[in-house]
Protein backbone atom coordinates (compact mmCIF):
# COMPACT_ATOMS: atom_id res chain seq x y z
CA UNK A 1 0.00 0.00 0.00
CA UNK A 2 1.20 3.69 -0.87
CA UNK A 3 1.75 6.20 2.17
CA UNK A 4 0.79 9.76 0.67
CA UNK A 5 1.13 12.59 2.88
CA UNK A 6 -0.16 16.19 2.44
CA UNK A 7 1.00 19.60 4.22
CA UNK A 8 4.08 18.33 5.23
CA UNK A 9 7.02 19.87 7.85
CA UNK A 10 9.90 18.85 9.68
CA UNK A 11 7.89 18.25 12.50
CA UNK A 12 4.83 16.84 11.31
CA UNK A 13 2.07 15.83 8.50
CA UNK A 14 -1.71 17.40 8.05
CA UNK A 15 -2.93 14.45 6.93
CA UNK A 16 -1.43 10.83 6.18
CA UNK A 17 -3.04 8.48 4.07
CA UNK A 18 -1.66 4.68 4.24
CA UNK A 19 -3.72 2.62 1.65
CA UNK A 20 -7.35 3.46 2.62
CA UNK A 21 -6.81 4.98 5.32
CA UNK A 22 -6.33 8.30 6.53
CA UNK A 23 -4.82 9.60 9.46
CA UNK A 24 -5.29 13.57 10.47
CA UNK A 25 -2.77 15.66 12.64
CA UNK A 26 -4.73 16.78 15.70
CA UNK A 27 -6.75 20.10 14.21
CA UNK A 28 -6.43 22.99 16.39
CA UNK A 29 -7.91 26.49 15.72
CA UNK A 30 -5.32 29.56 15.79
CA UNK A 31 -8.75 32.24 15.48
CA UNK A 32 -11.64 31.50 17.85
CA UNK A 33 -11.95 32.50 20.96
CA UNK A 34 -14.42 30.00 22.66
CA UNK A 35 -15.01 26.37 22.20
CA UNK A 36 -17.95 26.45 20.09
CA UNK A 37 -15.62 29.04 17.63
CA UNK A 38 -12.95 26.78 17.73
CA UNK A 39 -14.63 23.48 17.00
CA UNK A 40 -16.79 25.01 14.31
CA UNK A 41 -12.85 26.17 12.98
CA UNK A 42 -11.78 22.22 13.50
CA UNK A 43 -14.43 20.72 11.56
CA UNK A 44 -13.98 23.05 8.86
CA UNK A 45 -9.87 22.33 8.69
CA UNK A 46 -11.20 18.46 9.02
CA UNK A 47 -13.62 18.64 5.77
CA UNK A 48 -10.70 20.46 4.13
CA UNK A 49 -7.87 17.93 4.87
CA UNK A 50 -10.24 15.18 4.16
CA UNK A 51 -11.20 16.70 0.73
CA UNK A 52 -7.17 16.55 0.06
CA UNK A 53 -7.52 12.91 0.72
CA UNK A 54 -10.30 12.72 -1.60
CA UNK A 55 -12.76 11.77 1.33
CA UNK A 56 -15.42 13.06 3.39
CA UNK A 57 -16.65 13.21 6.75
CA UNK A 58 -19.16 10.55 6.41
CA UNK A 59 -16.29 8.23 6.09
CA UNK A 60 -14.59 9.07 9.60
CA UNK A 61 -13.78 5.92 11.10
CA UNK A 62 -12.76 7.11 14.92
CA UNK A 63 -12.24 10.95 16.63
CA UNK A 64 -10.50 11.51 19.72
CA UNK A 65 -11.14 14.89 21.38
CA UNK A 66 -9.20 16.81 23.64
CA UNK A 67 -10.79 19.52 25.65
CA UNK A 68 -8.97 22.14 27.60
CA UNK A 69 -11.86 21.94 29.77
CA UNK A 70 -14.22 19.48 30.25
CA UNK A 71 -16.71 21.79 31.05
CA UNK A 72 -17.60 22.61 27.72
CA UNK A 73 -18.30 19.44 26.66
CA UNK A 74 -21.55 20.44 25.68
CA UNK A 75 -20.78 23.03 23.83
CA UNK A 76 -18.38 20.98 22.08
CA UNK A 77 -21.07 18.47 21.25
CA UNK A 78 -23.32 21.26 19.65
CA UNK A 79 -21.19 22.12 17.03
CA UNK A 80 -19.66 18.42 16.70
CA UNK A 81 -23.65 16.80 16.07
CA UNK A 82 -24.65 20.01 14.15
CA UNK A 83 -21.59 19.20 11.29
CA UNK A 84 -22.00 15.39 11.62
CA UNK A 85 -24.36 13.41 9.15
CA UNK A 86 -26.96 11.55 10.17
CA UNK A 87 -26.16 7.79 10.62
CA UNK A 88 -22.29 8.37 9.90
CA UNK A 89 -20.86 9.22 13.17
CA UNK A 90 -17.22 7.34 14.05
CA UNK A 91 -16.19 5.75 17.15
CA UNK A 92 -15.41 8.66 20.00
CA UNK A 93 -13.83 9.51 22.98
CA UNK A 94 -13.27 12.22 24.41
CA UNK A 95 -11.17 13.72 27.01
CA UNK A 96 -9.52 16.75 28.92
CA UNK A 97 -6.13 17.48 28.65
CA UNK A 98 -3.93 20.98 28.55
CA UNK A 99 -3.18 20.87 24.56
CA UNK A 100 0.22 22.48 23.45
CA UNK A 101 -0.67 26.10 23.02
CA UNK A 102 -2.87 27.60 25.86
CA UNK A 103 -5.07 29.59 23.54
CA UNK A 104 -6.20 26.29 22.28
CA UNK A 105 -9.49 24.95 24.07
CA UNK A 106 -10.17 22.11 21.42
CA UNK A 107 -8.13 19.44 19.66
CA UNK A 108 -9.51 16.72 17.45
CA UNK A 109 -7.97 14.33 15.89
CA UNK A 110 -9.14 12.08 13.13
CA UNK A 111 -8.81 8.58 11.47
CA UNK A 112 -10.98 8.42 8.38
CA UNK A 113 -11.79 5.82 5.47
CA UNK A 114 -11.30 6.87 1.41
CA UNK A 115 -13.84 4.25 0.65
CA UNK A 116 -16.55 4.90 -1.17
CA UNK A 117 -19.68 6.46 0.68
CA UNK A 118 -22.75 4.02 1.24
CA UNK A 119 -19.90 1.45 1.23
CA UNK B 1 -13.50 -1.61 2.02
CA UNK B 2 -16.51 -1.23 3.04
CA UNK B 3 -17.73 0.82 6.44
CA UNK B 4 -19.96 -0.79 9.22
CA UNK B 5 -21.34 0.82 11.69
CA UNK B 6 -22.51 -0.53 15.47
CA UNK B 7 -25.06 1.34 18.18
CA UNK B 8 -24.44 5.20 16.22
CA UNK B 9 -26.55 8.24 17.22
CA UNK B 10 -26.05 11.53 16.17
CA UNK B 11 -22.82 11.78 18.08
CA UNK B 12 -21.00 8.37 18.28
CA UNK B 13 -20.72 4.97 17.21
CA UNK B 14 -20.09 2.18 19.66
CA UNK B 15 -18.09 0.86 16.96
CA UNK B 16 -16.89 1.06 13.41
CA UNK B 17 -15.80 -1.92 11.28
CA UNK B 18 -13.62 -0.54 7.96
CA UNK B 19 -12.57 -3.56 5.87
CA UNK B 20 -10.54 -5.75 8.80
CA UNK B 21 -9.74 -3.43 11.39
CA UNK B 22 -11.98 -2.18 14.22
CA UNK B 23 -12.59 0.95 16.41
CA UNK B 24 -14.51 1.46 19.22
CA UNK B 25 -16.01 4.28 21.08
CA UNK B 26 -14.05 4.59 24.43
CA UNK B 27 -15.76 2.62 27.02
CA UNK B 28 -16.78 3.71 30.31
CA UNK B 29 -19.25 1.94 33.12
CA UNK B 30 -22.40 3.89 34.43
CA UNK B 31 -22.53 1.31 36.96
CA UNK B 32 -19.74 0.49 39.54
CA UNK B 33 -17.70 2.95 41.92
CA UNK B 34 -14.50 1.76 41.94
CA UNK B 35 -12.09 1.57 39.35
CA UNK B 36 -12.08 -2.09 39.87
CA UNK B 37 -15.84 -2.61 39.02
CA UNK B 38 -15.70 0.27 36.61
CA UNK B 39 -12.64 -1.85 34.53
CA UNK B 40 -14.70 -5.05 34.64
CA UNK B 41 -17.73 -3.24 33.46
CA UNK B 42 -15.99 -1.93 30.29
CA UNK B 43 -14.22 -4.99 29.73
CA UNK B 44 -17.35 -6.85 29.40
CA UNK B 45 -18.63 -4.31 26.84
CA UNK B 46 -15.49 -4.43 25.13
CA UNK B 47 -16.25 -8.16 24.58
CA UNK B 48 -19.83 -8.11 23.79
CA UNK B 49 -19.03 -4.65 21.02
CA UNK B 50 -15.74 -6.88 19.61
CA UNK B 51 -18.72 -10.24 19.46
CA UNK B 52 -21.10 -7.70 16.78
CA UNK B 53 -17.94 -7.30 15.11
CA UNK B 54 -17.54 -10.67 14.80
CA UNK B 55 -14.65 -10.66 16.75
CA UNK B 56 -12.68 -11.07 20.40
CA UNK B 57 -10.42 -9.54 22.75
CA UNK B 58 -7.72 -11.99 21.55
CA UNK B 59 -7.34 -9.87 18.54
CA UNK B 60 -6.99 -6.55 20.16
CA UNK B 61 -4.42 -4.45 18.26
CA UNK B 62 -3.88 -0.93 20.62
CA UNK B 63 -5.75 -0.13 23.39
CA UNK B 64 -5.17 3.53 25.13
CA UNK B 65 -6.48 3.32 28.44
CA UNK B 66 -7.38 7.00 30.74
CA UNK B 67 -7.65 6.64 34.27
CA UNK B 68 -9.29 9.85 36.35
CA UNK B 69 -6.49 8.78 38.55
CA UNK B 70 -3.34 7.18 37.75
CA UNK B 71 -2.69 6.19 41.66
CA UNK B 72 -5.12 3.16 40.43
CA UNK B 73 -3.04 2.08 37.85
CA UNK B 74 -2.27 -1.39 39.85
CA UNK B 75 -6.18 -1.78 40.57
CA UNK B 76 -6.94 -1.39 36.82
CA UNK B 77 -3.94 -3.56 35.73
CA UNK B 78 -5.04 -6.71 37.85
CA UNK B 79 -8.46 -6.64 36.41
CA UNK B 80 -7.04 -5.88 33.01
CA UNK B 81 -4.20 -8.87 33.30
CA UNK B 82 -6.90 -11.40 34.73
CA UNK B 83 -9.01 -10.81 31.61
CA UNK B 84 -6.48 -10.85 29.18
CA UNK B 85 -5.70 -14.33 27.46
CA UNK B 86 -2.34 -15.34 27.54
CA UNK B 87 0.51 -14.23 24.06
CA UNK B 88 -2.48 -12.20 22.93
CA UNK B 89 -2.16 -8.48 24.79
CA UNK B 90 -1.94 -5.70 22.46
CA UNK B 91 0.18 -2.41 21.98
CA UNK B 92 -1.18 -0.25 25.28
CA UNK B 93 -0.99 3.39 26.19
CA UNK B 94 -1.95 4.01 29.74
CA UNK B 95 -2.39 8.11 31.15
CA UNK B 96 -4.54 9.78 33.31
CA UNK B 97 -6.83 12.49 32.29
CA UNK B 98 -10.13 13.96 33.74
CA UNK B 99 -12.92 12.06 31.68
CA UNK B 100 -16.38 13.44 30.32
CA UNK B 101 -18.24 12.42 33.44
CA UNK B 102 -16.69 13.18 36.82
CA UNK B 103 -17.81 9.53 38.05
CA UNK B 104 -15.81 7.76 35.45
CA UNK B 105 -12.67 6.81 36.78
CA UNK B 106 -11.45 4.73 33.65
CA UNK B 107 -11.89 4.61 29.94
CA UNK B 108 -10.72 2.27 27.42
CA UNK B 109 -10.48 3.12 23.76
CA UNK B 110 -9.48 -0.35 21.16
CA UNK B 111 -8.48 -0.68 17.92
CA UNK B 112 -9.03 -4.56 17.06
CA UNK B 113 -8.76 -6.72 13.82
CA UNK B 114 -11.29 -9.15 12.63
CA UNK B 115 -8.48 -11.53 11.35
CA UNK B 116 -9.56 -14.86 12.53
CA UNK B 117 -7.48 -16.17 16.22
CA UNK B 118 -4.09 -17.85 15.53
CA UNK B 119 -3.67 -15.64 12.30
CA UNK C 1 -4.41 -10.22 7.46
CA UNK C 2 -2.13 -11.79 10.24
CA UNK C 3 -1.19 -10.58 13.31
CA UNK C 4 2.58 -10.43 14.54
CA UNK C 5 3.10 -9.59 18.40
CA UNK C 6 6.42 -8.83 19.75
CA UNK C 7 8.06 -8.75 23.22
CA UNK C 8 3.91 -9.81 24.87
CA UNK C 9 3.75 -10.35 28.40
CA UNK C 10 0.79 -10.35 30.43
CA UNK C 11 -0.14 -6.79 29.95
CA UNK C 12 0.55 -5.69 26.13
CA UNK C 13 2.76 -6.44 23.77
CA UNK C 14 5.82 -3.79 22.62
CA UNK C 15 4.56 -3.98 18.47
CA UNK C 16 1.69 -5.36 16.98
CA UNK C 17 1.56 -6.19 13.11
CA UNK C 18 -2.15 -6.39 11.78
CA UNK C 19 -0.91 -6.74 7.78
CA UNK C 20 0.77 -4.03 6.85
CA UNK C 21 -0.26 -1.72 9.90
CA UNK C 22 1.99 -1.80 12.93
CA UNK C 23 0.78 -0.80 16.49
CA UNK C 24 3.37 0.16 18.84
CA UNK C 25 3.14 0.37 22.60
CA UNK C 26 3.67 4.06 24.51
CA UNK C 27 7.44 4.14 24.34
CA UNK C 28 9.35 5.43 28.05
CA UNK C 29 12.59 5.90 29.26
CA UNK C 30 13.89 4.66 31.98
CA UNK C 31 16.95 5.92 32.18
CA UNK C 32 17.39 9.75 31.49
CA UNK C 33 16.41 12.61 33.86
CA UNK C 34 15.14 15.31 31.59
CA UNK C 35 13.04 15.53 28.23
CA UNK C 36 15.77 15.90 25.80
CA UNK C 37 17.46 12.86 27.13
CA UNK C 38 13.92 10.57 27.63
CA UNK C 39 12.38 12.04 24.05
CA UNK C 40 16.16 10.43 22.36
CA UNK C 41 15.87 7.61 24.44
CA UNK C 42 12.03 6.92 23.43
CA UNK C 43 12.78 7.72 19.56
CA UNK C 44 15.74 4.85 19.85
CA UNK C 45 13.27 2.70 21.12
CA UNK C 46 10.59 3.55 18.24
CA UNK C 47 13.33 2.63 15.96
CA UNK C 48 14.26 -0.60 17.58
CA UNK C 49 10.57 -1.70 17.36
CA UNK C 50 10.11 -0.69 13.60
CA UNK C 51 13.22 -2.33 12.92
CA UNK C 52 12.02 -5.89 14.58
CA UNK C 53 8.35 -5.35 12.60
CA UNK C 54 10.59 -4.73 9.60
CA UNK C 55 9.73 -1.06 9.04
CA UNK C 56 11.71 2.18 10.29
CA UNK C 57 10.94 6.11 10.61
CA UNK C 58 10.31 7.15 6.89
CA UNK C 59 7.25 5.01 7.49
CA UNK C 60 5.20 6.26 10.30
CA UNK C 61 1.75 7.46 9.82
CA UNK C 62 0.83 8.48 13.20
CA UNK C 63 2.63 9.86 16.36
CA UNK C 64 0.54 10.80 19.51
CA UNK C 65 3.14 12.78 21.95
CA UNK C 66 2.17 13.22 25.83
CA UNK C 67 4.29 15.46 28.24
CA UNK C 68 4.06 15.61 31.81
CA UNK C 69 4.55 19.19 31.64
CA UNK C 70 4.11 20.81 28.35
CA UNK C 71 6.33 23.55 29.12
CA UNK C 72 8.85 21.17 27.83
CA UNK C 73 7.19 20.94 24.39
CA UNK C 74 10.24 23.01 22.83
CA UNK C 75 12.94 20.58 23.79
CA UNK C 76 10.78 17.84 22.58
CA UNK C 77 10.35 19.09 19.20
CA UNK C 78 13.62 19.65 18.90
CA UNK C 79 14.94 15.91 19.34
CA UNK C 80 12.47 15.12 17.52
CA UNK C 81 12.88 16.85 14.37
CA UNK C 82 16.40 16.31 14.51
CA UNK C 83 15.62 12.32 14.09
CA UNK C 84 13.08 12.38 11.55
CA UNK C 85 14.19 12.42 7.93
CA UNK C 86 12.76 14.71 5.64
CA UNK C 87 9.66 14.81 3.91
CA UNK C 88 8.35 11.78 5.95
CA UNK C 89 6.72 13.52 9.27
CA UNK C 90 3.10 11.94 10.29
CA UNK C 91 0.60 13.33 11.52
CA UNK C 92 0.99 13.96 14.86
CA UNK C 93 -1.20 15.30 18.31
CA UNK C 94 0.51 16.45 21.22
CA UNK C 95 -0.95 16.98 24.82
CA UNK C 96 -0.20 17.53 28.57
CA UNK C 97 -1.18 14.12 31.04
CA UNK C 98 0.22 12.72 33.74
CA UNK C 99 1.93 9.57 33.10
CA UNK C 100 1.86 6.19 34.63
CA UNK C 101 5.48 6.60 36.10
CA UNK C 102 6.28 9.78 38.01
CA UNK C 103 9.79 9.59 36.62
CA UNK C 104 8.62 9.70 33.06
CA UNK C 105 8.52 13.26 31.26
CA UNK C 106 7.40 12.08 27.69
CA UNK C 107 5.26 8.96 26.18
CA UNK C 108 5.13 8.70 21.84
CA UNK C 109 2.85 6.33 20.50
CA UNK C 110 2.90 5.24 16.67
CA UNK C 111 1.21 3.78 14.08
CA UNK C 112 3.16 2.80 10.88
CA UNK C 113 3.25 1.06 7.91
CA UNK C 114 5.51 -1.77 6.96
CA UNK C 115 4.88 -0.25 2.95
CA UNK C 116 8.29 -0.30 1.41
CA UNK C 117 9.76 3.47 1.79
CA UNK C 118 9.03 5.57 -1.88
CA UNK C 119 5.97 4.28 -1.80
Amino acid sequence: MTIVRHDTNARMSQAVVHGDTVYLAGQVSDTAKDVAGQTADVLKQIDALLAKCGTAKDRILSATIYLADIKTFGEMNKAWEAWMPAGHAPARTTLQAPLAGPQWLVEITIVAATTPPGQ
